[in-house]
């Protein structure tokens, strides 16, 4: 592992680092915010996925985590979106929603991505192994949020892993990929035509097959251009309805996908993290 | 005024804007956060003016003030730090440190910049005006804050405006500018080189030639690369001492020069500010 960067910042350091990956075949980064502690102590971590173009730096930039991190003694780790560089697959047409940064956290089976793109793999045993290994933390204690494309990250890795995370919550996810256009070109592009194997990638389908966690959180802004084409919660309110699993689903009047609005519930998220990561 | 976006943030509004300027002779873009308020209501405005290089959209990204503005009550207006456009001169190098995106806060009165760089005219009459008209703004409670060259701007506008600005503070401020690199550049090609007309753009000289506050708030780095060279607290820490100025000088050990460090900084500076601006 190489540390690209460090910095203070609420009394804590963030940092940006780089290693070659074994799973994608490519150098990835990440980046990683440790809080105060005590010496020796080990911390619980939060792993937080991004949407659709970013990368590591947008929410290390942008999502206003540190403060609330720092007063809970949180570390949160932030993956890439995809692999990157020289030889790596890319979209034919160069699209934002597929291919470099649009990973869609799952492990390609059609060529030409499949050599690359194995993000699911990445993000929930090679990147996990490095982090407990290089800073202090608990895996013990390991939680996960994201956003749009990384909320969907989040809820399948989550469902799939009730027993390892302790909190799941989104900002904005894609609840229903095969039902939805960005998640339909990804799903079809990365595992192929067959649907059967899309099922274990999309949240609302992973609740209709038995997958169940205590409770899920997640916030909408209702003036979100994507929300009625690409992220409709309502599939998974529905979902949740029938299958009995707990939701938090809160729609939050005037805002947006971007920023903007994550920043302002991140704090709210990572206390609802540090409450359940305390147990 | 144009409004160039806005989206809802932590119950409030950021806005992007822009306009004419009459001072400038060029188009200024802007940002104002407006946060969540009475209907009527005339709301407290903090100024924070923004280093070398920086528009006024760095520290709307990356400041974190949103929060603690929502909570307080204060609008935060962060205007661009030098004219910009077709027929503005530039150094003449194309150097970081002086030209575009460093305005240094004064009205220059050297060919070829006396035509456009009217910084201080803008930041301290054209803006504050269009800011009480077009907003909810109470002209009566403003503060003035700013990083780096825009310390320097904060508290030599702070200093010459005793009466209209009730808070004064900064992160990482040229306090000197007469006597480190960045300032001579600046000062001597804005205003030439006869350096008496350089005292009154000089927080250090403005406390010697009898300049007073009620207090001053300085945080700064001791991590910071620019602290020895160009920032140099300690002129005035002294300048402080001798006129019986108070001052609140923080060295924040292991903190550097970026919005890492302002970040971490900023809600406490906010509340500081609030206590006067309450009054």
């Amino acid at each position: 592992m190489k540390t690209v960067s460090t910095v203070r910042s609420h009394g804590g350091v963030q940092g940006g680092y780089s290693h070659p990956s074994r799973e994608t075949g490519t150098e990835m980064t990440f980046s990683v915010f440790v809080p105060p502690h005590a010496e020796g102590a080990a911390l619980p971590v939060v792993w937080y996925l991004s949407g659709l173009t970013c990368t590591h730096a947008n929410v290390t930039e942008k999502g206003e985590f540190r403060a609330a991190c720092a007063e809970l003694g949180l570390i949160l780790v932030a993956p890439d979106t995809s692999p990157r560089g020289e030889g790596v697959a890319d979209d034919a047409q160069g699209a934002y929603d597929f291919g470099l940064g649009a990973g869609f956290y799952v492990d390609a089976m059609q060529p030409p991505f499949a050599p690359h793109y194995r993000m699911w793999s990445y993000v929930t045993e090679e990147l996990p192994a490095l982090v407990a290994d290089q800073f202090p933390a608990d895996p013990a204690r390991q939680s996960i949020m994201g956003h749009s494309m990384g909320g969907h990250g989040a809820l399948t890795i989550g469902l799939t892993f009730a027993d390892r995370y302790r909190a799941v919550s989104a900002f904005a996810p894609i609840v229903a990929p095969s039902q939805v256009p960005w998640g339909q070109k990804a799903l079809g592009g990365y595992l192929g035509v067959d649907r059967s194997g899309w099922r274990r990638h999309d949240a609302v389908a992973l609740i209709e097959d038995g997958a169940r966690l205590p409770d899920l959180l997640v916030d909408q802004g209702d003036a979100d251009p994507f929300l009625a084409e690409q992220l409709r919660p309502e599939l998974l309110a529905e979902a949740c309805r029938s299958a009995g699993q707990p939701l938090t689903l809160r729609m939050q009047p005037g805002y947006d996908h971007s920023y903007y609005f994550i920043s302002t519930f991140m704090g709210e998220h990572l206390r609802w993290h540090a409450e359940r990561l305390a147990v």
